[in-house]
């Protein structure tokens, strides 16, 4: 069978604009000679809907549209993820995350889905009930086995601990498919495209049947979809695979044999590079910002969002805002307007010095005599805060926020000061990563200048100040984190491979208590598996001591 | 059956010492002869613990408690509740919400809760699995028939439509039950109290049997749990009632016939002017804060969250901060000193005039030929954050934001500016739901300033600026607001109610396209069905037009 893989890009609640791209690629499909088209999960309405899915007049919308798709449908096949609804037993939400097939003018088939993830970033259970039961269709031929996301993740040969009791996509070989095809809507992070590969050949090597998996693409606020397509024969050999980070359209010839692709995920750098320009892009692009500004510090955090914010919106369409202190580095401007000319940007310079002191002026005798403390450093921090913001409201700029994972995960930051901002485009990449991902800009020539790379790192709000005055170096400071954080480890088990139980404890500590600052965060684009945000939910308030 | 009901406020994650209360009302039960004592749902790890849930160090942590309070039991009962786990299947996450009932030094029963609740607020499913049955269990002459919050939620008499295909409680009933006791943790709302005896009272007259439904109290960041448990006796009458917003301890004696209650809520004033002061106390409390800041605009939000401070934290322990501007009136300063006095709190004044003229100074440039707008505006309100997380920071304050549930709705707030706050105390309560609570404050005599609860409500960022010249009068943006968040009406119902679409249309886009203001917004604490914050989820990014 031919399958035309439609991986498209989606706006979460733009039924209509969702409907005539599915239209559009299903007519390509048709010109292309496929004898099925195939669509994302859940992109009629782009995923995850969240709340909207618990608006009747949102579930109409999408009724209709699945009912218009059905009737411009011919004899090719259209298979695309939509909401249905069935209420007949009174119980629960009557809600489905589907799949639809159409053809000759007609819903032909519906298939809900059944595994209902709500872990990590996923909370399907408040909205969709499980599907009763599987099905299989016979189509041109061939009896699809039609699955959706989830549903294929649940392998009983693959993995040891299982989260269902079922395997919905067993079953459908069970009941004679010949094709089985998986509709997806599955949030990048780093290394999870090898996992889904390897678990994708071992079911289509043991089953022996062939496997399109249509995956989504664009960023949806913080989650990141990373495109990738995967078909594979029945020996479980990867034969096409959708492009990255963009739209894509191809077709699979299911009874053709193509060379193996051995290919399928690249660097760290490489992919979250990628990755974080697209998660930036279109934050702007759905939302309908032209231009972005970014705080530039000289640090090498706000030199690398300032890069990608010039890949995602181009050159012309960025502006940052330099505003040194007293407490600045002769280093800090230089090197700062050595970036802005490697990227032929736009810029100002603006001292917050003055309103400092003036606000100091002000504030002064209401601190008595208490010494200088954090408060002096916050209220600078604030004023640039303030700046940027003036800015963002008087020229309609998206302001980047510039923290990274580590500061945000021990709290190093400024509440309404630097963490000012509508999207925190490297607050799930930790500062070694940084690093890294800056040495990879640089693989072809110096962007961010060196001088930003090399010098300590530094917030540069009191005199003489570094990060390590405050923090462990970030080498150990990340391997905790990345510990605590994406492996779940615990403290004993940190200590053991850090050695320093009392540093393990500390950097712990201070992760628990800065969720009150989080919580108030910006939107983080999330590269790995476990990101600050919506898929991490921790108490405010609480007294969890270990 | 003498039950001692223990209705305790837990810290959340605090094991060492909600089992150190537990204990403590154990041997108080025994002290007043009781046969069983009973403690709300979670009551050792606090309610709710999110994902520390997912930590094994925090369950063996539980465990370990559990098991400690079972070596200390005697031959009374005491009956908590804990997290339990189960991973014989290798299937799911193994983890169950249960109650242990222990006496004679061991755990002796232990059961699950059933029906796992994952909307709204609740997100249960990520962590605990449903029970694979329900017993009841024998204990000094009666049929315990034990359940968990939910489990009691789903009797087919009393909804017309249910979420679940279970009843629990009906189970427990068949298997012969003579008592029934439900152990829970569930969030404050007005009118919720309400509900929760109407149909337990269905419950315990249609079964004829007495029912002991134990609550927790206390805030936990946003959710407050009001206390309030209520027994009754076989025939669906009220026999004892525990105290509202504050911890509990009585014996009801279920063979005993008490003088039936039946005034079990009070007016919406009353429920929640207490509700939010427990609410800040408690954020207060469990946080190690202990005096408050309060912004002081000379409106009626700000006086109201004033008194609340003061009535959380003592009139020695609240002081606010005055910054008036050019486009203050005199009216504000005068009025606010009013209230200052009427409350015997301390304060300053700072006008932000000098800092704002010199930030227009310094920013001016940048601005080029642009008019004033909003950028004017805002750069005022973040002065007045900056003001106020300076103190803040310099004092260690719990700043307390002063946005109303009207404006955290329309996006008539600066982000950063007057949102700035560890806690949106009034963040749930409507503009002229404000004005229901000052004038009850002033019931028995002025407190809030007559004057400040007669003027018309400004920000007084511009001149002569009025709050009703953006937005319509707060009764009608009110009742739309109502319709659409907590009554989750659509444009036409809404339309249908108010009479003017392109009104009703005007202010579900705001709400709709303010996400991104709530989402960094401060904890709101929750009085209604429907609060911003974690029990409301929206996508940013987002196409949805009607």
């Amino acid at each position: 069978m031919k399958i035309a893989v439609c991986q498209i890009n989606t706006i979460i609640g733009d039924i209509e604009g969702n409907k005539n791209k599915i239209l559009e690629y299903y007519e390509k499909s048709i010109q292309a000679g496929a004898d099925l088209a195939v669509f994302p999960e859940l992109s009629l309405c782009g995923y995850p809907p969240l709340d909207l899915v618990e608006k009747n007049e949102f579930r109409e919308a999408i009724t209709a549209a699945s009912e218009e798709i059905a009737r411009k449908s011919k004899d090719v096949g259209i298979l695309f993820g939509t909401i249905t609804e069935d209420y007949e037993d009174n119980i629960g939400t009557g809600i489905y995350n589907s799949a639809m097939l159409c053809y000759d003018g007609e819903i032909q088939f519906v298939q809900q889905k059944t595994l209902i993830p709500n872990y990590d970033v996923f909370d399907e259970v408040r909205y969709f009930e499980s599907a009763k039961d599987v099905y299989v269709h016979k189509f041109k031929g061939e009896t699809l086995g039609i699955s959706i996301c989830e549903d294929i993740w649940n392998d009983a040969d693959y993995w040891k601990d299982r989260l269902y009791d079922k395997d919905p996509v067993q079953t459908l070989i069970d009941k004679g498919a010949t094709l089985l095809i998986n509709i997806s809507a599955s949030p990048y992070s780093y290394g999870r495209r090898t996992i889904r590969y390897n678990m994708l050949s071992v079911l289509t090597k043991d089953s022996k049947l062939p496997l399109a998996y249509v995956s989504c693409v664009g960023a949806q606020t913080d989650l990141i979809f990373d495109g990738g397509s995967l078909c594979f024969n029945g020996s479980g050999e990867l034969q096409m695979l959708g492009k990255t980070y963009e739209e894509d359209f191809f077709v699979f010839d299911s009874a053709k044999e193509y060379e193996e692709i051995k290919e399928y995920e690249k660097s760290f750098e490489e992919e979250v590079h990628e990755a974080l320009i697209l998660g930036l892009k279109d934050y702007a692009g759905k939302t309908g910002f032209k231009r972005a500004l970014v705080g530039l510090s000289g640090g090498i955090d706000s030199a690398l969002v300032t890069y990608l914010a010039v890949k995602a919106f181009g050159s012309d369409n960025v502006h940052v805002l330099l505003m040194p202190s007293e407490y600045s580095s002769e280093g800090s401007v230089k090197d700062s307007k050595k970036l802005i000319d490697n990227l032929g940007i736009s810029w100002n310079n603006v001292s917050i010095q003055p309103v400092f002191e003036k606000a100091l002026e002000m504030l002064t005798p209401l601190f008595g005599n208490r010494p200088p403390d954090v408060t002096e450093e916050n209220m600078q921090a604030r004023i640039r805060g303030m700046y940027l913001m003036s800015l963002s409201n008087k020229f309609g700029y998206l302001l980047c926020t510039t923290g990274n994972k580590s500061e945000m995960a021990v709290g190093y930051a400024t509440l309404y000061g630097d963490m000012c901002g509508a999207l925190a485009v490297i607050g799930d990449v930790y500062k070694t990563q940084v690093y890294k991902l800056a040495k990879f800009i640089n693989r072809n020539g110096e962007i961010i200048p060196n001088e930003i790379i090399t010098k300590p790192p530094s917030a540069e709000l009191r005199p003489e100040q570094k990060d390590q005055d405050t923090l462990p170096p970030y080498e150990i400071l990340d391997e905790i984190l990345k510990l605590y954080l994406e492996e779940s480890k615990e403290i004993k088990e940190i200590t053991e491979i850090i050695g320093d139980k009392d540093l393990v404890y500390k950097v712990l500590r201070m992760v628990d208590m800065n969720e009150f600052k989080r919580k108030q965060a910006a939107p983080v684009l999330r590269v790995s598996k476990k990101a600050f945000g919506y898929g991490r939910r921790f108490p405010i308030v609480q007294g969890w001591r270990r």
